[in-house]
């Protein structure tokens, strides 16, 4: 993709690489801009004290960093390829990721720079999307990145405008998200957090790769998610993601406690549909040990009834125990997610992503993102398993996730390209901590 | 080791495998231990909601998992063996880590049991040491590590007795330590904290593996570790380490910023002494690409007036940005502390660590515990670097560093055995953002 011209309103913005911390008043962000894009080579630059600014150029000292293309005291520069040849490190790639502020960035960041996610022989740059509030906060984040010497992050730039993080991004993952305010309705979130999300696609389309695999993890993740994709017509539909990894990982751990198992005799545990409490984790196709579960957990009151409870109340359950949301192990499926992507599914087994629904084997209405059993080769891609098995009590609560996904929709027709909105969601089905 | 005995003083106790959450009144405690330690089996348990207790025993299902030893509904075991045997795993092992419900725990412990530390092959149990206040949150966080489904985790216990959660301990990550309060002094901080440390230090010596290693990160880390260590006699002194790792990574960040070289490049980074404001980053013996940095970083004046502040004010600086201490930073320089001990050193490098000066070739003053150059074989273990060069300037504020620890000394007599204290000590050497 050809790099973006640094137009006018370009030069106006706020992508920093993460190095001069000091002065960063909006008038200054031009020439700031400027000086940090310099030769756009791959660079890290650690951040600086106030006083360091207009400090003389440090000695180039180093033969393999070049800095003839590069101004700005501390603009380090390196010679990735060298780097990638006597480490057999693999190209870098960029991940963007929105929301970096807050705590489930702050857990995922440091996995992502660790190369748990990518692996080990995989340098990244990192993009941090953060907001006007939050920049000094995305800030700190990108220091505690430095302090943390990972030698696989090789660029952390930092900025509140998605047409510069963006940039050339080939994984976004989209964490940030109005949380709901007091009274706020499903619907009105739908159309604070669809704005964001309408915004970050079109972003998305106009400067992000061409192949860019984007997961929405700010809720309402599906909606979002087809929002997202919607404004992005240059980026395969297929390419976007919601989150539903946690609610699957839920289940597998509540199916391993009432089984009497250990979690990782668990597998092919579907979530169907949306992520909120008309998602369906599915107990017909999943397997312990590999049997069926319904051969294993001999209590079908149990499945019917209680497990799907369990898996949704898990949130709230925490927040009370802990105070906070489950940062942590939203986190951990974020990766999990990922790597599911990037890794070749085990044989026989899947994995529950929400993906647009367009050609789907299920008889899933077309085009709306719907949590689905997906498998990878490794590649970054997915297809859907087509040899499940349905009954009627899995049908029924598959049209029921289904028809508030397609309500959904029809919230966000203004967002969407689809003409006026109708909002007719007739209760509240956020997962209890997510609110 | 010889298991401890179930004495009556156990049963009342709160050490609890991270099962049943229900009714946790100390009423309940001592059901609930002894249910809980059935058969000292490997396992984990999933929590479980209150009505989930007097549930009928799951049907036995799994031919590996045998639940003779263990009652209790979802007392979950599996067979280690097997998998030792099948996954080429070793032995599992116990890692204890207290202030198990703080920020920088929050991170580290789920990057204890991803195999980001000890490696992929290596299964472990963490045991978590909360407090009276922390409990519940404690709890919250072994519910996140349940739903991150790490194939190495095999079992989580909680507790608020370091008797009992120390048990049988290989590591023990001291991370819990009351936080300065308003008007605080540090002689003060030093006596409430050094309680603390002096229970936990007769806590290992009770239980934990005879060769546990210790990691103190709880401030004033350095005389906390000398602490414990004085009240653990059966556990070698060598085993004893106070964290100063965070400091050495944000002096190499520092240096390279200032060389213009990406932060690989920098090794042989000594923090000399104590982990306050007194510490002495080691500017002489470290290197930049293989060459000494006098040579690459052609400013005296900045290597002796404004390196070690920038490396002290750090965490201040990210007070400032971030609203909140560097807690993942912290987990990370942790984690970097512990694969220093686990991996062979690099050839020619070395890393920091606060232990125990007898027998050093420096000329310390013996039984402090002081940060110096270490080596490691892989094994746990580490010996000091015998070749470092001195000159002046560093002797000096090693002697500075040296004569706070010798007061802090004086200050905790009465916790180490040497008699009453006698607490002169001059300044204010908190670092800023450990307040």
């Amino acid at each position: 993709m050809a790099v973006t011209d640094l137009s006018p309103n370009y030069a106006q913005s706020r992508l920093l690489k993460h190095g001069p911390a000091s002065s960063r008043s909006p008038a200054s962000y031009a020439n700031r801009f400027v000086d940090l894009r310099c030769g756009r080579r791959p660079r890290v630059c650690c951040s600086l004290a106030p006083d360091q600014v207009k400090a003389p150029p440090a000695p180039v000292t180093n033969g393999t960093a070049s800095k003839t293309e590069c101004y700005g005291v501390f603009c380090v520069t390196y010679d990735l390829k060298a780097e990638e040849e006597t480490k057999s490190w693999k190209r870098m790639i960029n991940v963007a990721v929105s929301g970096a502020a807050g705590m489930i960035s702050n857990h995922l960041l440091f996995k992502l720079a660790s190369g748990e996610v990518f692996g080990p022989d995989q340098p990244i740059a990192l993009k941090l999307l953060g907001s006007e509030k939050s920049f000094q906060a995305v800030e700190g984040v990108a220091m505690e990145l430095e302090d943390s010497l990972y030698p696989l992050l090789r660029e952390v730039s930092i900025g509140i405008d998605p047409y510069e993080v963006f940039q050339d991004a080939e994984w976004a993952l989209l964490i940030g998200a109005k949380p709901r305010g007091p009274g706020m309705e499903r619907a009105d979130l739908l159309d604070i957090n669809g704005q964001i999300f309408a915004e970050q696609g079109r972003a998305l389309n106009a400067v992000a790769s061409r192949n860019v695999k984007v997961i929405v993890v700010g809720n309402p993740c599906n909606t979002n998610a087809l929002i997202c994709l919607k404004n992005a017509p240059n980026i395969p539909a297929k390419n976007f993601h919601a989150l539903t990894r946690l609610d699957e990982n839920r289940a597998k751990c509540q199916l391993a406690l009432k089984a009497g198992v250990f979690y990782d005799k668990v597998s092919n545990v579907t979530i169907w549909g949306n992520h909120s409490t008309t998602q369906v984790p599915d107990f017909l196709n999943a397997k312990i040990d590999g049997k069926p579960v319904k051969e294993v957990i001999n209590d079908t009151k149990w499945l019917e009834e209680e497990f799907t409870e369990r898996v949704q109340k898990r949130g709230g359950e925490l927040i009370k125990k802990w105070g906070r949301s489950s940062a942590a192990s939203t986190a951990v499926s974020i990766v999990d997610a990922i790597k599911s992507l990037v890794n070749p599914t085990p044989k026989g087994d899947w994995f529950s992503s929400g993906v647009y629904t367009n050609g789907n084997p299920y008889g899933i209405s077309e085009d709306i993102v719907f949590s689905m059993p997906c498998r990878s080769e490794g590649n970054g891609d997915y297809e859907l398993v087509p040899d499940v098995i349905f009954d009627d009590f899995l049908r029924e609560r598959m049209k029921k996730t289904e028809a508030e996904l397609l309500a959904e929709r029809r919230c966000v027709g203004h967002l969407t390209g689809e003409g006026n909105a109708y909002c007719d969601l007739p209760e509240d089905t956020m997962l209890p901590g997510e609110q």
